[in-house]
């Protein structure tokens, strides 16, 4: 059996106790660390789970599926996902090769940003499509996020912005003489991807198009959320560059026009003006 | 204290280790009964959890607060949610009345079905806003939601629907004459859903608008998503009518015309008619 258990958004306890079970039966463990990070150290869940946990980096899941399954098929194999197994593409690859092989496998779903954003006061339904945002580097700036925060704008919707992780990446310097050193990781703040947002509207702007976000937009900027030092902060993008929400790792929603005066309501307790969310409240109620 | 705790999917091991420790430290217990159901009964989670577990009617959770609150500020209190805590309005109300009595509050988030509904293989960024779909009675037919899923096929996007579920609900007759007589609890099928959706698709038609969805739109119908007996299953939204995807709960996914290869190829696995999915590929792979 290949038991794809969720471990949800902070550290060893978030696990569910059926996810707890299955891992506890496994001979072996991976651990996918590439695409999100847990917010506490592996040696942690090996202690916790009581089984040795392996890291599995970017290139054993994508290109060494075969040696995570070996064993699959006779005893039980864990692959353990931050948040919820259906984050990313890469863990849909390794449950189609499993069945391939004809190893039976367990899905155990947990929380993860998708749907535990909704901390913040905003209610799910009124989200449109999530949108991802890179670090931009002094020659590629791509804006193609842009193209579909605008689609959820023109209905009115808010946008969850999940923010890059560079983890375990070489610098072209190395990459190019082979040398495997790699780059501290990084993690995308809620300043720079404001920042960033920005940069992109003011290019609009040159270009003659109005943007559909400005300085004077609402967001919500989160830190760990999930964590018991979780940070939920909301105030204009303008106002969002200058903040800092703690330590990583980070999120942004960008608010839609949608928005209902209970979920300003509630967003009220997060910001930094209150004043300015009461107006925006008593603006709605008229 | 005020935990707010969020138990998954299924049953009384999907809660978190953290959640269970939570409640267990808890003097009361209150579960949160109908804007969805746990699929085994309350027992079962007093048992495990240890605890006796108050089952909360609408009513009490949107009028009696200050009851569930009561002991809040010196012991502890679990205010169980299914899912995770953020799917539904009345429990941020329940979060703001804790605010203003000075209580504390935590929550423990859990998987919910807007994020797993990545089991049936379509990626979570490629979805718009959620959408509820309510029973039809004779006389009344809202066709609202049909707007916001036209908005989701406005830019290509999926659209997971929310299928109506009635617990406690009195006939208009015994609510007349004060009788405090409930009906049998009723959970939207897929069958139904699809049915209803085709019969708005129908009107607009006969309104001379093209519907932005008809019979051969692909749609995947899931049920007891989470649970050991989950179903899952692809088919046009003309032969998901009479197909039945198991005991409730279920759910609904219309796909969008954005849909990735990658998606189709993990959904095949689902499909009733896998040729035409396989078609439905090379399509896109041209």
């Amino acid at each position: 059996m290949l038991y794809v258990v969720g471990l949800g958004l902070a550290d060893e306890k978030d696990i569910t106790v059926r996810g707890l079970e299955a891992v506890r039966s496994c001979g072996r463990v991976f651990l996918e660390a590439y695409t999100s990070i847990l917010l506490c150290d592996t040696a942690r869940l090996s202690a916790f789970y009581g089984v040795e946990v392996t890291v599995a980096d970017r290139e054993l899941v994508e290109s060494g599926s075969d040696e995570i399954l070996r064993g699959a098929g006779t005893g039980n194999v864990a692959f353990l996902v931050v948040g919820d197994p259906f984050g990313a593409t890469t863990h849909t690859d390794l449950i189609i090769r499993a069945r391939e092989l004809g190893i039976a496998v367990e899905v155990i779903h947990n929380a993860s940003i998708m749907n535990a954003i909704g901390a913040c006061g905003l209610q799910l339904y009124n989200f449109g499509q999530c949108v991802s945002l890179v670090f931009f580097t002094e020659t590629w700036k791509p804006a193609s996020f842009y193209d579909r925060v605008r689609e959820n704008c023109g209905v009115g919707l808010h946008t969850l912005m999940l923010l890059d992780i560079k983890v375990k990446e070489q610098s072209i310097e190395n990459m190019a003489r082979g040398r495997l050193i790699y780059e501290p990781p990084r993690y995308m703040t809620v300043s720079t991807a404001a920042q960033q947002m920005l940069e992109i509207a003011a290019l609009k702007r040159d270009e003659s198009e109005e943007p559909c976000y400005d300085e004077s937009t609402w967001a919500i900027g989160v830190g760990r959320i999930g964590a018991t030092d979780q940070r939920i902060v909301a105030a204009t993008l303008g106002e969002l560059v200058d903040i800092d929400v703690g330590p990583p790792l980070h999120s942004l929603v960008l608010l839609g026009s949608r928005v209902h005066p209970l979920e300003l309501e509630y967003m009220k307790h997060y910001a930094v003006n209150k004043d300015a969310v009461q107006a925006l409240i008593d603006e709605k109620d008229k």
